[in-house]
């Protein structure tokens, strides 16, 4: 079994009308209705509000693939949760950013650039497969497409990925790489742009599809249960120790 | 004009008489002698003991690429000076981390892992090029040889180098990725090595090559005079600011 | 200097009357032009019409980079000069293959895959720059318009590039790896999609500005006189000389 | 089910004692031995001697892991059935050359380099894990060793990987890439360094499990029926055909 947590700031929903119609349940109860289809996943959903904002030792120590969505509250993640999931990953724990995740503080960490982009509200996109024999593309055609999406676009500053899988065609003139993976310490990281939440991105087949399969590739291969070096909890926590 | 900043904690030429005897100007001074003899660069010395960890903005701003030397010294490096050097080379610097390089601040935020490995005192090295058409390894053989040299092995925690260019090869038994590649954001990176301050390894001409080459090779295609996310100057200076 | 031969098919130039006004020296005549404004460039033209197709040993010796034209005669290249553009690659000629030479011989021999597309005639494209670092991205800014360009679009069964530096946007709703690297053997590759026949692309500043970067890029870095392999000139020929 | 074939060129078994008494039933005979432990796995192993070279269209069709072994008779394949073997590979078969099969015709196709390499007789090698997080490295520790192995070092004239999983260190003084991942088309490759055939190697449970995780790397992820390219089958079989 590949034991799943989504997490989501859990915010717009709470606020916005339009976005509650659409998610109910909020993002991440979505998220864990489509996942909670799969017979080798175990799902639990967990938001900022919970304990040590969800993100509690327990809960990472029993994470195997940790799913993020958040929008504006990044911030409010304080710096230690977030060097606590990021060590959790190099460890070997999978990890899943969707749309605004790209500015989030453990992916921020683990990437070490910027993850700036460009962006605007209300367009179509098209999707395309690039990768074909990667495991995250499996069972995705050619391209689909999302009727209403926000746009991302490049540049967008992230280290070069390892695998492009999806690349993003907007109507109004940007492509932006949309699925990609990355590798830090023993666990993998995929970025995937859909998911504006004022958009029902979630109920696509074609997304659940990948995001299925982004938990299947993330999850753990090999675990190690310390990490040999100084700075493995990252320099902030080294630093406020001394 | 190259302008290359040479960046040394400078301690163990302070203390300890065998390795003054080997590097008597310090090994940024060593360094700063080899590269100055190339005259497309402008090379400058500083040390840990300089104002503002000799790392100022006037410093970094006028630095095409930063070569970094320390190795225990790592922890006193603020986390605003290492926030100061990684935002630099999002904006397009480049930066050469040598050998103990690998647990510094800025290379490990840059990296996002731990950067730990396995290491012993003394050793033979036999250093592999293996990407013979990289701009790094012009000039360099097949191989070459370090008879005294720290070993240095696998795992190396770092992310998968975009380019491998060097494989260490230690008599003792181990095997390491010696000389890797990396960008991040507008900048260039390479991590090398060789370089333990007990032997005389930056008199090495083949050593001596490969840091001219990566000078070239870091040095700024493109730069960017800002960027584009709340995040650029890291999650801990935006917190900071709040 | 870098000794760059131009090599075109030449043939769209010779029979279609509104080819031959957009390009009355030939395609190979309008890059030998922009090329030879660079004094660190020496610049020859040839083409399929010329002794031994414009490929003969001496030719291939003398010549540092590659840049290669073509698009409906690929299969009158017999495999035996196919074979021998390969070998120079693999012992240190760059290769630069501008629009449908994803379909040449050398071209496909090198990658090892079909290199077939999507494509469909007259449509707009943006060019989006997706690796600022690179030096073939040196002076292109966030990106620019080709107002008539053939539409080529993925998926593009190429090898996983080593880095794409741009990323096409078609009107019509494609996108493509634009602009790709790959290296073989101490050769480099760079493929370039913009340049149809029909369509005055090679006048564009920033397509010459990417070409210039790319002849530097491939030039190059370390040579050797032989490939230590039984099938360094490739399985076909040494079946003949069985 | 994954369909497995084991191919063999099965030469030394037949004319060696000492080989024979190692591999009594052949080395694909061996292999096909611990490869059926594996209740996924169906597996088929057939020789150069059988008809059509034991690679007929109908054994191809049903092979979705082909795992190739030779050494010596690569040049009595013929072209066309290289061919056949890379055009079902860019349609999604997955492909495992052992040992000296990096100059078999299909592999160095797929490559387009001479996959040439430095080798010499009888030395110890130690295999070193350098990406824990890649599937190919489940349940191997940090390096495993083989008392008795042929040395196969660098340069090792292959495509710059798209993952390097192992690395071997040799006592003589070489190092080699002895694990690494390729991607062409819809198929995925894996290359794995050991096995020479005076040597046990495929009895090692390390080097059995490498083998059995790479079968479930290199099955098919996605297929498709047909390759949109006048080149897709080999240039060489275009030509014929012409």
């Amino acid at each position: 079994m590949i034991r799943v947590t989504v997490w989501n700031e859990f915010y717009h929903e709470t606020v916005n009308e339009e976005v509650r119609k659409i998610y109910p349940e909020g993002i991440h109860g979505a998220i864990k209705a489509f996942l909670s289809e799969e017979e080798d996943f175990t799902v639990r959903a967990v938001t900022m509000s919970d304990p040590e904002f969800g993100l509690s030792e327990e809960i990472l120590n029993s994470t195997d693939v940790l799913i993020w969505w958040a929008h504006v509250k990044h911030g409010e993640v304080p710096d230690a949760v977030a060097a606590r999931v990021k060590e959790r990953v190099l460890k070997g724990m999978g990890f899943i950013g969707l749309h605004s995740a790209h500015l989030c503080k453990p992916f921020t960490m683990l990437m070490g650039t910027s993850c700036g982009l460009r962006w605007r509200d209300n367009d179509r996109e098209r999707i395309w497969n690039v990768n074909p024999s990667h495991p995250i593309a499996k069972g995705i055609g050619d391209y689909f497409e999302l009727d209403h999406e926000e746009m991302y676009g490049e540049y967008f500053d992230i280290p070069v990925p390892e695998d492009i899988i999806f690349l993003g065609w907007f109507k109004g003139g940007e492509v932006f790489r949309s699925g990609c993976t990355f590798r830090r310490g023993y666990g993998k990281i995929f970025y995937f742009q859909p998911g504006h939440e004022e958009h029902p991105t979630y109920y696509n087949p074609n997304v659940q599809k990948i995001i299925k399969n982004a938990v299947r590739w993330t999850a753990p291969v090999n675990t190690r249960a310390a990490i040999d070096s100084p700075w493995a909890e990252s320099p902030e926590k080294l630093l406020a120790e001394k």
